[in-house]
């Protein structure tokens, strides 16, 4: 055993997930490494944000995934460095040192060069950013249903959604769902329905990375939901009372950030060039310059022809890292990666999204129809599946959302 | 509709919720009042903290509980005095003013002047709390597969709860059917079923408040199921590596704490005589005494013929303030409160528990199943209902747990 080749995975997620899926049995001893015990399926986290679902029913155990697969050990650990001329992993009590190493740490949000916006922007990345944006949307209502000043309130009840990619318009129509039907009954003295939910994109149009024809749909479904939906507009300045865009103030007290996202910072610690957005410019066959026991998998890597920041390029990254592990064992020559477009999918809301499937575009009930199903048939676990699809089932019929606590601090808004 | 007299209710936990239902057809106007926006279904609390139900299947929002109830208004409050003259109470962030009050804040741990042991032995009454307990049972698992030295991995897989009532026993249960079951195939280096669960009771038998007969059935149970129980022995001192028993330290890194509790803190701002527990002394028919329109219901009264502190005495005691209320309105006498026992139920683990229904006493299988189904009965909305009952049965068949998410810092355990 101590004779097979070290293989370092760093990242739980899709790619890394899929990657050491794919070595079950080829002669190796695996390593996973990461901070969180849990794979997280990220697609649907914002429906955690929007109190639709619970974190464990988009979360699964790494250890369990792979608790079958005698060749992997799973260590819970987080890397600071990557040391490429000793093949060593630094970890923040320790290292760790491989044969091959698969990198697939995923990105992380970015905010233009104005980090003193998070605060006041979060994010959509891990389970606590799902479970503050929760928070923040359900203690506005609170909040709006507790004040007197009337536009006070009204900030209150404005929700600014700041980029309108796939995860900004599903934040987007899921907030006007929550004020239109949601909430609906549930107050005394606010009018729930009565609340805006604005969507604010840079480009010219929403969902900027789709066929024009299909953001032209979905933006038609936003409005038909009740979404304001603001295009070439850059937001200048977020604080805690107003959205800036250019000098024009957007008053309120919940903005979410769904714009811009950058490269994990492990990729600056590997000597090589990265691109705009910190991720490392790869070889055709994903591996590190100078370095092919070295892959960089998902949304960390920049290749020549640039890839969406998808799920599926992740998983086929993964695994186009494990197969060429397993060629170079049986001395074959390595194969470049290529990237098989399934399509796109993205949801606005109920009977709501649109579908790039390469020549067919869809869009309205059939599209969410298909991302319905396919993001069912890729969550992990019978358990998820079942308890997803049984929630969503129930949230249509009913309108309702079953995960509507707010944990955590509420005294800033008992306060206020 | 301003004429109508103006009854608060604070806290929605099971006494304020069943007052606020039993006034819905009331001449009156309800504020219920709680600094969390749901009503915790507190039974069930510690399966959270075993990693088996999520917060939200056994939390439910109060607006939606009272949404068709028009005499009541739902508010986010917290209430830092009460001012029984004036017949208002004080607010974080100002004041409500009543005729009638009733009181419903319940209790909290008590640590038996020693606050400093709760950073080491975190209690189960909030859903935060179940979520640190949560946090640190998976993570003392993750810490114990990276230890390298034998004697801190025994400590790490060391679980100590203090206190052997219902929630000391299924907690001690549900640990060791993780350790024993769930866990057992996800490690490579460490045996999880090594695992040591203890539960120390200072009372001479587990459950003290169940007969002796149900106690010795309970203890025969939590040993087959792989727990010590350690009774007659008084913890003299807890810090992060152990737990002392008298000057018998017991090395572990995980310390749950069931033992006290004490009453709300609010209590003490009646100026009225309160018992050991910080419980108040109330009259027959649950009032303050002098102060026939203030209500003081569930764990935070305290009654000449002392009741236990379980769902059923403040669901009760908020009828009858209801109808205390509804009685004076009607120019009807005062009853006092007479608490019917329907019995106690006492779960320890997978068909394991024990059943006093008066003259009837179960244990085993028989007393699960009934645990299970009343459980399941009292939870609040169908969807609820639904999820609890699938993730029992599938956890049931499985051995496996749906909510294994580590949330929160795990550095603690990373920087170790």
């Amino acid at each position: 055993m101590s004779e097979l080749p070290r293989v370092v995975i760093l990242g739980g997620g899709f790619g890394g997930l899929y990657a050491a899926k794919a070595l079950r049995r080829a002669p190796v001893r695996i390593t996973m490494l990461d901070r969180r015990n849990y794979h997280l399926f990220q697609p649907l986290l914002y429906q955690v944000a929007t109190a639709a679902l619970n974190p464990s029913d988009i979360a699964y155990p790494i250890r369990s995934v792979v608790a079958h697969q005698k060749n992997t050990t799973v260590l819970l650990a987080e890397a600071t460095a990557i040391d490429v001329q000793k093949k060593i992993v630094k970890l923040v009590d320790g290292e760790v040192a491989y044969d091959y190493l698969i990198v697939a740490t995923g990105a992380t949000h970015s905010y233009f060069n104005h980090p003193e916006w998070e605060p006041h922007a979060p994010g959509l990345k891990g389970v606590e950013d799902a479970l503050e944006i929760r928070r923040r949307v359900l203690l506005a209502f609170e909040a709006a249903e507790r004040e007197v000043d009337p536009d006070r309130q009204k900030a209150w009840l404005t929700f600014v959604i700041v980029g309108a990619g796939p995860t900004g318009a599903e934040l987007a129509g899921a907030l006007s769902e929550i004020a239109r039907h949601t909430m609906i009954r549930d107050f005394r003295r606010i009018e729930p329905a009565s609340a805006r939910v604005i969507v604010i994109e840079g480009k010219e149009r929403v969902l900027p990375t789709y066929s024009p024809d299909l953001s032209k749909k979905a933006e038609e479904q936003l409005r038909r939901l009740g979404v304001e939906v603001i295009t070439n507009a850059i937001v200048t300045q977020i604080d805690d009372h107003d959205v800036f865009i250019g000098d024009k103030p957007i008053p309120t007290r919940t903005v979410l950030w769904a714009a811009g996202v950058q490269a994990s910072p492990l990729a600056r610690t590997l000597g090589v060039p990265l691109d705009r957005a910190g991720r490392v410019l790869v070889n055709d066959d994903l591996t590190l310059p100078g370095h092919p026991e070295v892959f960089v998998i998902g949304d960390l890597a920049a290749m020549r022809m640039p890839l969406p920041g998808v799920a599926q390029v992740a998983m086929q990254g993964g695994v186009h890292a494990a197969r060429s592990i397993e060629g170079d064992l049986a001395g074959k020559p390595r194969q470049p990666f290529h990237y098989r477009d399934k399509g796109s999918l993205a949801t606005i809301g109920r009977a709501a999204g649109v579908a790039d499937l390469g020549r067919i575009h869809l869009s309205g009930f059939p599209a969410w129809f298909i991302w319905l199903t396919v993001h069912i048939f890729f969550l992990i676990g019978f358990r998820n599946r079942l308890l997803v699809f049984l929630q969503w089932a129930w949230a249509y019929v009913t309108y309702q959302r079953g995960a509507r606590l707010i944990t955590g601090d509420v005294e800033p808004v008992l306060r206020e």
